[in-house]
């Protein structure tokens, strides 16, 4: 059933029409969030709306990893206590944040900007793979972990990269597949479950 | 579990929290709906900008029935096609939206702009009562229809209108209520269910 709108008010439906481009935002929710805004603070709007405004305008993209970043080179690969010497290769800036949330990892990063999808018409051209190519060549690294989804195009783009990679003197590493911690086993599924046989490792308490 | 955020840009963090305090939008969504539109045209990301803050800045409340507005008085008011002498009560304007929707009802509004609460400290004065009843003895209204949420604060505010309006020659109803259109009766809670035998509608096809 298509629902007409009424909302009496051009410049409310104006509003309710961008909310209303955002993922996962419907019509509905669009208009509740825009009547929120409506209801606060001149000052609170106006706050609301700078901040996406400016984060467009003036965001960055590190030189060095493309992590996005408020300078030209980002927080990360300034912080002179990390591990130089070891670069994780991600697809975007929210697996980045994901691993750093883990406080597991000490070393850099390098974002591709995305994975080789043919399908969405994604080349290696498109992706930040040569300026890693040049990163390994240039600088003192000598670990470069691939940190991919493990998907078809993620496993297309390890092994893109991991040829491009061949002759230099880097070791290349994959993160570890298996089980998920707290998983219960007979409902993993069974490539998955197959791997983590394959690839076991020794027991350590 | 408290989570660590590292967003490696301030800019980034300064977005994602002013989302985050739109309501039902938690930080990982804030995050999802930022990282969207920094993926977006640097145009498109200034109309989403601009649209709240102009809504916000240019946006009036009828002078008749304090209904969402671009102009003074809104469209609804000033539609010389609706009958002028039949004036809904609502609590806002997002349910002057939900009746227009209907497209069942060609008389005006007035809008409250709450209802009396006083858990939430709100009382009759807050509220657009003495207008109401200014319309009622100065415009030609020969009917109000209370149309609140069937709830405590509802009924009360019903019932405050009701008394202050009482002495003046005017016909006041309540919206009907009963079962939902295709509802299962069986499900139906027993307080609507008893309204509904009591407030019987003669029988037609």
């Amino acid at each position: 059933m298509s629902v007409q709108h009424n909302y009496s008010s051009t410049l409310l439906e104006d509003a309710v029409n961008e909310f209303a481009k955002l993922p996962g935002i419907g019509r509905k929710t669009a208009l509740r969030l825009v009547l929120f805004l409506l209801r606060q603070d001149n000052s609170d709007v106006e706050r609301f709306a700078n901040s996406i405004s400016i984060l467009k305008n003036e965001i960055k993209y590190c030189e060095t990893c493309h992590n996005i970043s408020d300078t030209d080179i980002c927080l990360i690969c300034s912080d002179l206590s990390r591990d130089v010497h070891t670069v994780c290769v991600v697809e975007n800036i929210k697996e980045v944040m994901a691993i750093e949330n883990t406080q597991q990892y000490r070393g850099l990063y390098h974002v591709l900007g995305g994975i080789i999808s043919p399908m969405d018409g994604i080349g290696p051209g498109d992706l930040e793979i040569n300026s890693l190519v040049n990163r390994v060549q240039t600088e003192d690294i000598q670990e470069v972990i691939l940190a991919l989804s493990p998907t078809m195009e993620g496993d297309t783009t390890n092994y893109y990269i991991f040829k491009r990679l061949s002759g230099s003197n880097v070791k290349i590493t994959s993160i570890a597949r298996g089980i998920a911690i707290g998983n219960e086993l007979e409902y993993a599924d069974e490539i998955t479950l197959g791997k983590s046989i394959l690839n076991r490792i020794p027991f350590s308490v």
